[in-house]
């Protein structure tokens, strides 16, 4: 009988500070609440660009504001899939699933394109509107080819075109949640892309790992919390009461950004240029103010500024979605960057297999 | 505008070496040949135990060789979108799309459990048999709660019952094929779970991992090469010619193991004590008794044994699997060890969030 072998190598848990991939799409600064993407402001992006141009851009590298890309209709056999699930299935597996069909339907060769990316990120809207609207008994809705990604999707979960405003709310959530860095989800799918698997796989793995709460997040605790506040005229009495009760301030402060987080500061700006703001947005806005400022007057030492999350939630009620939509959105947003991600790995493949410390028991003979 | 960071620390591309997780299940030691699960060695394992013990086992650590787990009925909504695919999509996609809707049709708590990873191990045997007949034509079968989950498999694959030798054969595949440390597919489904998704897409994510041929292998190649030599007594002639002209023997040498790959030898034994070995199984080894003997005499400097690809293919034909189910076949035997470490993770759980090492432009303004 032989020892298992000690291993006294470091071991970060959560692979926390360990660099794992290089990638030139997405640069995180949390000390100057900087987010670029492929070098470019996100502020810049949400300006001047929309959700398809901004996909394209991490795609190819290449700029061009003019791309386009309407969303793509449901093959049949996504469509059987989506309709044998139970009306509450969870949007994020019924997404899964969409895009595990989709996959299965078809050859993806290796290596993975932008052809490719742009067909999943093309697909994936349409099938979640399906399911949103078949949960609720109404027929699934075709794309209108003369639409661009974000306006189409709000057309097919809707059956009517968005006016242009909220459309563009809509695509700005799109933009500033199209990529982070090496997130979980992202990173899961170069771990599968990293085995030369496909790009299907890769997007069905990132999608389930998003859909963990320590990740995609718990949206609707904000919703509940804005929604508490009541009116902008209460926001100054319903946050010192909070605070003061202990609880914690939904979407305030963030493990990287230190700084105000340069996508809630996009979304804010797209939300108040709006001419007739939804009172989603009206209210975020009038409790983020007040929140700041108590916030800064109770801990000043303590770097609480908003975080997308703030502002990802009243953008979304503001264009009518309802609260179990939001994971599943905010992964259709993610596509441009999982995707790109797949496509970087490809590029400069290596198989991604770390090694486990052992701490089971040592070599033992089985009961008799 | 400010410049980015230069990043200095350190890069393992692929994390070859970075210890990325703790688990007590399994223990790889390839310079001895051990292959160790909670402690046991896999050739003790292989001899007293069967699938579903050796996966009770890893979920729970304790040993009850006893231990029984038939296969589980296919639940209507996975059937539909089984049906629904195209008759030429490949079974791992089939397979990763059947435990989605599994997933999707149920709610999975939190945490992960040995009871969740005990009913996704017994119905995805019996989805992969209802899409391998479905593509043929063919009407599914229903379990034979009677059957224990290697038998029922072959069972519902076939829609007869197999031979118990057969039956043993694939059952020690199995075993040998459930846990082997962090490859990129355990890994995968435990980047998952980290953050605090749910079983079914930590595993369907593995499956999307394990489909790649970097990690899942390309078993055909095995299948082809023992097809061509043809008979025992034309084995050394085929090896000799073989070598002769550069062509790789598949099935020989493996990245962690030097010494003979145990789960291989454990293969081998179980092949051998059959009384009517299959002609496959025969052939396989006449053929590995020559080329190991011919490596050895041509390359006496390099360890190249056999591997545990060389037995999975004569086994898996042997029992009458087509080439193109073996994938799908290794992702059915590994959900004992992606369940388990799901479990393990989840108990300890931290999310894996390592960094990425920024390589792009610096930052920039937009083309005007």
């Amino acid at each position: 009988m032989i020892e298992t072998q000690p291993d006294a190598r470091p071991y970060s848990p959560g692979l926390e500070g360990v660099v794992a991939a290089e990638t030139a799409l997405g640069y995180v600064d949390g000390e100057r609440g900087r987010l670029l993407y492929r070098g470019y402001r996100i502020g810049d992006l949400v300006e001047r660009g929309t959700y398809p141009a901004i996909a394209n851009l991490l795609w190819t590298g290449d700029w061009d504001p003019d791309h386009h890309l309407p969303t793509s209709p449901v093959p049949a056999a996504v469509m059987t899939a989506l309709r044998a699930l139970p009306a509450a299935a969870k949007p994020m597996d019924a997404l899964r699933t969409a895009v595990s069909v989709w996959g299965a339907a078809q050859t993806l060769d290796w290596p993975p394109t932008p052809e490719q990316a742009r067909a999943l990120t093309a697909f994936s809207p349409s099938a979640l509107a399906a399911f949103a609207r078949l949960r609720r008994g109404l027929e699934p809705v075709e794309p209108d080819s003369s639409l661009d990604l974000v306006p189409g999707f709000l057309y097919q979960l809707n059956g009517e075109r968005a006016d242009a405003a909220t459309a563009r709310a809509l695509d700005a959530y799109f933009i500033v949640g199209a990529e982070h860095g090496l997130n979980a989800s992202t990173f899961t799918a170069r771990v599968i892309t990293s085995t030369r698997s496909d790009l299907a796989s890769a997007v069905v793995g990132a999608i389930g790992a998003l859909k963990g709460p320590l990740h995609g997040g718990a949206p609707s605790e904000v919703v509940e919390q804005i929604h508490n506040a009541g009116s902008p005229a209460n926001a100054e009495k319903w946050v010192r009461e909070t605070i003061a009760k202990g609880d914690r301030l939904m979407g305030f402060g963030h493990r990287v950004y230190r700084a105000y987080d340069p996508r809630a500061a996009a979304l804010r700006k797209v939300a108040e240029s709006m001419e007739h703001k939804p009172d989603w947005l009206e209210l975020a806005i009038a409790v983020e103010d007040v929140a700041l400022r108590v916030l800064a007057e109770l801990h000043p030492e303590r770097a609480l500024k908003t975080n997308v999350e703030y502002y990802a939630a009243p953008v979304l009620m503001g264009v009518g979605l309802t609260p179990d939509l939001f994971p599943a959105t905010f992964a259709l947003a993610r596509h441009a960057g999982w995707t790109a991600h797949v496509i970087e790995q490809a590029g400069a493949n290596r198989i991604i297999r770390p090694d486990a410390r052992y701490t089971g028991p040592a070599e033992r003979d089985l009961p008799a």
